[in-house]
This record gives C-alpha cells, sequence and structure tokens, in this order.
C-alpha cells in the first residue's frame, strides 16, 4: 500500500488539526461514561467475569492518563493497575510471560496493563534490550497466549496509542519547560525521540503479528487526549457483551439523633 | 479530658466551618507540592530507600482522593498503590500481617497502602468480621511489626482522616442524589452511618496502642478534603529527610528532520 | 485395535509377574543413575537450561517414591518438589494454569511436580470436581500451553505411572494392615480403587489429546516400583541432550592443625 | 566457663565415641516415629494449627538427611521443605524477613525450613556476605520476628546440628573419595573447613541473642547421624502439645469383581 493511499485513507488524522476538546466538554462527555464503567464493573462483580485491558503506546500518548481515568471512578479493589517495574534477575530466566501471568484477574477483577508484555515487541527490540530472535520468538507466542486467556472466557482487550511526532515533540517541549512537567523526562526517554521511526516499524510488525480475531488491537488517536480518552473508553464498553445489572436499592434513613462531631483522647490533634 | 476542654483546644475543627477552598486555589497551591513529591521519588531513587505510607480512615473521608493526588504525578513503576481484596481462605488462616509483608516496597519504591493491616483496628472490630481477642492481639503486634520495618530504615507514615458525621451524611447524600456518585454507595458502606461512634471509639484505642515514637499517627481533618490532601502532602514532604538530589541535565538537540507523522500498514486505523 | 493383539504387543506387562527387584540390586543400580543425575543438575546450572517433570499416575503407583529418589541425591536449591494444595477460592476463578505457571523453573533450576496440570484430566473429571466442559477445554489447552514451554527452551517430561488393579489392592491392604502404612489411606484416596476402569477412561482421553510430538507422555510400569523408579530415571537421563560438563577440581589440603571439637558457651548442650 | 569444665559437662560429646548406629537399629527406631509424626500431622489438620520447623547447623551436619526423614512418612501436600536459594537482586532490597514470610504456614500445614533466616547469623557473616552491622541488627530482630509468629500461634522450633570437626573432615573426605557423594563437594562448601571455629562463634553469638524462652534453639548432636535424627524427631514430637486426633475408620470392602489390567489404546505402552 502506497503513502498516498494510507494518507488519504487515514482521514481521521486530520483530527489532530482540529482544535483540542476543551476541559468543561471533556467532563461533560466523561460523566455518563464513568456511570457506565461502574456499571461495567458491577456486572463483573455480578458475573464473576475477568477482564484485561491492555494499554500501550508511544510515549508522552497518555498511556497514565487514560488509565486514571478507568479507574478513577472504580473500587480499587475490583480495579487494579499493574505497572510492572524492570525483571529482576530470576525473573529474566523465566518463562517470559511468568511474571505477568502473576497479576491476571480472578472472578470479577478489572486489570489494567500499564504497558505489558508487549514491551518485548515494542521498547526492547527498539532500545535493543533483548534479542532480534526473542523479539521474533515473542510475535509468535503472543497470540497463543492470548488465546488461552480469552478461551478461559477472560475479557482482553488491547490499545495502543497513536500520536504524530510534532505533537510528542510538543509534549516533550513542555515537560522541559514547565518545571511541573520536568519529572516526566528522562533522558532514556528522550531517545525515543530519534527512534520515532523505528517505533512506527515495530509496531507494523507487532500488528501483523498479534492483531488476532480472538484478541484484536484498536489503534486510538491521542493527538487530543482527552478525545483520545473518550473514545477508548467509548469503544471499551460497547466491546463488552451487554452488562446491565440489577442495581441494589439503598435505604437511606434519617439518622437517629444529632449528627456527632470528631471527638479526640490523648494528645493527638489533626492537622 | 472533659469534653468542653477537648472542643476548646480543637479549634482546628473550626476549620470546618471555613468556606471550602475552591478548585483554582487548590491546584495552585497543589502544583508545587506536585514538585516535591517529585524530587522526594527521585531521592528515594538515588538512595535507595524504601517508603511505606498508610492511609486510613472513615468512609467518605477521602483515602482515594488523597493517594491519587500522591501518585498521580509518580512514575507508576517507582509508587505503588496497595488496596488488598479481602483475604482469600488460605490467607485467613496464616500469620495475619502476611499478605501485607508481601507488598512492602524494594529499594527506590513508594507504597501507598489504601487501607492497610489496621483493617483489624477498625472496619474489623467495629463489624464483627474479627474477635475481640483477635483486634487485641492485633493492637498489640502492630507496633513491634512496624519496629522492624522502621529499623530496617524503611520510611513509614502513618496518616487516619477525620471528618464529622454531618460533613459524612453530607457526602452520603450526595452519592445517593447524583447517579455519577452513586456507585460509591453500597448497603454495606451505609452501616458505618449508625456506627459513627464505634469508630471513634475504635480509634481512640487504636491510637493508644499503635502512635509510637517510632511510628507515630498523624491525624488529618478532611472536612474540606482539599485543604485535607494539601496539608497531608505538605506534612508528608516535611517529614521525610533533607531530600534533595541533583537533577540529570537534559539534552534537547533538534529532531534531526520534519517530524513523522504515523504511518499505518495494514486494515488498522486509530478510532 | 482389539484386545488380544494390545495385550500381545504388551508382553513387558509379563515384567508384572517377575519376582520383584531386591533391596540390594535395586540400590546397586540406583548409584550410577544418581551420578548422572547430578551431572545433569550441573549441566542445568552451567547451561541454565530449565527442566520441569510431571509425575502422573494411579494411586500407589509410586510417584512421591520416584520423586525422592530423584531429588535425593540433588542440591534442594536447585531441584524443587512442587504439590500444590487444593487451589483457594480465589486460584479458583483464575486462569486454570496460573497457580502452576508460579512454580516453573528459573535458569538452571529441576521442577518437580507431583500431580500437576494434569489433576483436571484425571482425578477432578473421573470424581466429579470439574465439569466435563472444564475437563474438555483442559484437553484443548494443556498442549498448546506446553508448546510455549518447550519453544522457550523448557525441557520438558511427563510421566504416567502404571499399575494392575491386582497390585493396587496389595498396596492397599498392606497399607491398612501395617500401622506404619496406615496413614498413607483415606478415604477418599479408597474411592479410586472403584473408579480403575474410569481412570483408565480418563487416561485414554489425555493421551489422545496431549500425547504431543513437543511434550509426549512416557508411561512408565511400576508394578514394581523398584524396576519402574530406574526404568524412568534411565529415560529421563538418556532423553536430555548430551549433557556433560567439566568438573570443578577440588583442592582438599590438610587442616593447619587439630581438627576441632565443637565447643559450647552458655546453658546449653546438644541432645 | 573455662575449657575444662565445659568439656566436662559436656559428657554427650562422648557419644561421638561409641559405635555408630547400625541401619537396621536405625530403622527400627524410626519406624514408630512415623507413626507419631503422622499422628502430628492429622492433628495439625484436624485443629489448624501451624508447625514451622528450622533446621540450621555446619555443613555436613544432616540437615537435609533429618528433613527427608521428618517429610518422607508425611503428605506433601501438608509437608513443605523451604529452601530457599540466593535472593534475588530486588530481593536483596527488600526487608529481611520479607522472602521468608511468604513461606509461613497455612492452617494444618508443616513447613521445614532447610537453612532459614538465620542465614545471616551464620554463612553470611562468616563468609562475609552481609556486613557486621547487618548481622547485628538480625540479632536483634529475629527473637522479635519469632515472638510474632508465636504469639499468633505459630508453633516454631529451632534445631542446629553439632558436629566435630573431625567427623566433618570424614565426611568431606568421603564425598571426595566416593564417586556417587563427589556432587556434595563444591569449593565453596569447603572453605568451611577452615573456618570452623568462626562458625563456633558465630553460633555462641547467635544463641545469645535469640535462644529466647517463645523460641528456644535444640543442639543436637550430629556426629551421628542416625542418633542424631532419631533424639531430634523425638524432641520435635514430645515438645508438642497432646496431640491425639480421632483416625477415620476405613472401610475396606471387596472389589465387586476381577481386579483389573492396565489396558493401553494408542501406540504408547509403558516402558
Amino acid at each position: 500500500m502506497g503513502r498516498k493511499s494510507e494518507d488519504s485513507k487515514h482521514d481521521k488524522a486530520a483530527r489532530s488539526g482540529r482544535k483540542p476538546m476543551g476541559k468543561a466538554e471533556y467532563l461533560e462527555k466523561l460523566a455518563p461514561l464513568e456511570l457506565e464503567l461502574d456499571t461495567l464493573a458491577r456486572w463483573l462483580q455480578h458475573t464473576g467475569r475477568r477482564l484485561v485491558v491492555v494499554i500501550e503506546g508511544r510515549d508522552t500518548a497518555g498511556k497514565g492518563g487514560v488509565i486514571s481515568a478507568i479507574s478513577h471512578p472504580l473500587n480499587p479493589r475490583m480495579c487494579r493497575v499493574v505497572a510492572l517495574p524492570k525483571p529482576n534477575d530470576r525473573e529474566r530466566t523465566q518463562w517470559y510471560f511468568q511474571r505477568y501471568v502473576a497479576h491476571l484477574p480472578s472472578a470479577g477483577e478489572i486489570v489494567l496493563f500499564d504497558r505489558s508484555w508487549y514491551n518485548r515487541a515494542g521498547v526492547e527490540p527498539v532500545m535493543g534490550y533483548c534479542t532480534p530472535e526473542q523479539a521474533q520468538a515473542f510475535l509468535k507466542q503472543a497470540p497463543v497466549f492470548e488465546k488461552m486467556l480469552v478461551d478461559e472466557g477472560i475479557l482482553l482487550f488491547k490499545y495502543w496509542l497513536t500520536v504524530d511526532q510534532a505533537k510528542q515533540e510538543e509534549r516533550f517541549a513542555e515537560r522541559l519547560a514547565d518545571p511541573l512537567k520536568r519529572w516526566k523526562l528522562s533522558p532514556v526517554d528522550l531517545e525515543a525521540r530519534s527512534r520515532y521511526a523505528a517505533y512506527t516499524q515495530a509496531r507494523h510488525r507487532m500488528l501483523e503479528a498479534t492483531h488476532t480475531k480472538h484478541a484484536p488491537w484498536t489503534l486510538v488517536d491521542f493527538n487530543d487526549q482527552r478525545r483520545g480518552r473518550l473514545a477508548l473508553i467509548r469503544h471499551l464498553i460497547d466491546a463488552l457483551p451487554e452488562h446491565d445489572v440489577p442495581g441494589t436499592p439503598i435505604d437511606f434513613p434519617p439518622l437517629p439523633g444529632e449528627p456527632l462531631k470528631e471527638r479526640f483522647k490523648g494528645p493527638l490533634r489533626p492537622i
């Protein structure tokens, strides 16, 4: 497929030229989605189903932001975020998927992977942290691994957040200029700047090998992070089976007496 | 100590009568604290020190909110939130602290406990989920357990968020009325309403037994959640040893060419 | 295949009619195998390879005995026996293989599974502890799961210990009569007596589905446990790649002085 | 205490001069102990109590042998042997006891530690694998840690196996000469030879600090390993509370028909 037809098909990219969504509009549109996420979580609890959401994408794309948006309205006992540190020396010699398997959900749980086993399809081969053979083997294993989870009834969704380099540069520059954001910049992250095209290539290979019927990828345009978050959450909710569950009616009788005030014994007082 | 002297000493409670802090002011005051949290996290990484923060308090006090405020600006690979589900049948028969120990930090890590081993000093005895003997044994063990961690060099901070019942009622009512918040209300949570005084008593006992020199509690007034968050974070930062660490200078050369756009092969396009 | 041709082919079964091997002969034949097991373990350490041995078979067949025979001469830090208790309530809702994955070997390790994920092909369907659908799903997943391990370079061997019912009865009766062995008998185990044929059927299905090129089963006749153990260990050693590794020459200089005696301070003396 | 009075008190050391116990006598004496171990295990299951046995001692003393003797007659699902490999790079930065805590028993379980947290009182300071400060801190923490376990109702027994250097030398020499035992010798183990006295000193310090009322040590003379094993198991059984438990009567009806033979479908036949 030539460059041109690619671009012409990708009219949605034009979105990045649109005026970014304002905060008020975002919050207004987010509110009903939060309600639906809550319904979804209650449905999982009710049915014992399990949900895994893999969030991947470029640096600065906004992985952390969308994960916060999803987990924020949910009970942290039902929705866990898994952001594994680099493997320790023993883990490095184990079955590659082993340390991820340990975090798969129990009945009723949502697990959000902030980066995932797909490290071995992205940052690792691009930065030279694994051999080409290991990366190749991973691409072969991942669909098989995922098929096992899906066949067992685990709901699995994989999102890859896209962002154009101009936007990425803008965000890097912002982080550099703003002391409040500067902490997000590390020399290592900056390596990604010059390897934008290599990451694109790696993603091509990854999609080719792991965009399967049982565990498809969804690309989400995060040139506008607010629009991206809304689109991703909308997609996730729509992709799940009908998940209504009867609400528990809540009885809220008046207190029997005057509301109490905090009372303190001993020397401690609140700050 | 009589009721009166208690109240008169507790002039900070008047704070709850103050006009609640507006969002703009909150964000303005939060910004420099986020910078300091970042410095703190880098100091931990640099020195290999480990930080545990226990967040306890009444329902609706705002535990989740302050945990988000702390973790939000930090790298999720260095700052983990631990919100354990109820123990499984095997864990229930193990050493009480065992399942918490598994989540203690490695070098350079921050672990925020959203509720903690102190379940056994609060919700468990108040709701009858443990025997009085178990609760009593816990109060004796907790300071010993914590002393071991502190003696090993782990930095341990314990916060208990206070809120008057009138405020708590207000927040319960809000959750009930607002479909966007209703999900936060469960029949079980509402039990807490009628047991406000029992929770106060349980907290008295807990402070008496576990407010130690090596691991003191800090009460934080969360009648105004924004003020509470700022106060807690400020306290945490000030309580830590001098933690400056030299920043890594960041080189940000211009890109060698035009910024690239996302390019796609195959059928997938971003939503 | 008719009964007759089966039997005629199975001339090895005649072995069970042979005089059982005596202890002296057994120990004499075991000795060189222990040496080879040691060489094998050192080869694994040297190359970082990983070995998984699954031991399955009928009750009384002698699973524990052959596992002891293998692990006995080896450093327990390099050879672990995994005999999982029944799953806890959370594990029961997780991916079936999850709790086994947690015990897979790191570089240089041997893991001996005393019963394994194959519970779901044997005891579980035969005793009604899982649904027929779960058993069916397992038979489909197991070869895929195992292929992933093998493709990653894990050495995987699966043994199923056979024993005729007359022999099994004899061993049950022995356990019943001998107070020293009686503890091995539980009412649950005895259920197996009347389900001998059902276990045979379950094994047929299991072999049909999971005797694969990448992870073949080996049946071992344990009508004579000593012969069975020798045959299994011999097979395991021969099945592994050439695994010689240069021994480390050991320097054993004389002690510089008189050998010391244990000396004791304080009140404690050895019993 | 002078050398002489020490020796004169230690008349049991004379035992090492006695003729070593023969195998037949050993097995005869072991048999009833095995029965008692079985009763003990059933008592633990019945009451849900938990048992931890720490086995420490000099190289060649016979730690592995006594652990095998205890675990051999027991159901491996109720009795686990924990022999941890050296800590990985993350574990090395965690609370020292953390990785041991993960293996503490659930209701009804026996855990046998083949070496334990006491590494930090023996091999680590003697071989220079930890700082003197770490060793010192450990000696202060261990009794506190153990008190927590004991106060929770865990049954904790600590055994240290003694052996005179002449005997140790003899065993080293045996291992060197006998190809069947040579694998037990590593250059590292041999380091212990020249540090016999340093180990004695380290044990003195350990006993002084950690021989407590709630978790006493028992020294066991392993100059004769068979006598040592019998003495240790006898001591363990006697030290436990009265632990009789009603046996489950076992019904052993005759088989309804002829005993079946193993039948095979497909190509596989037993080796």
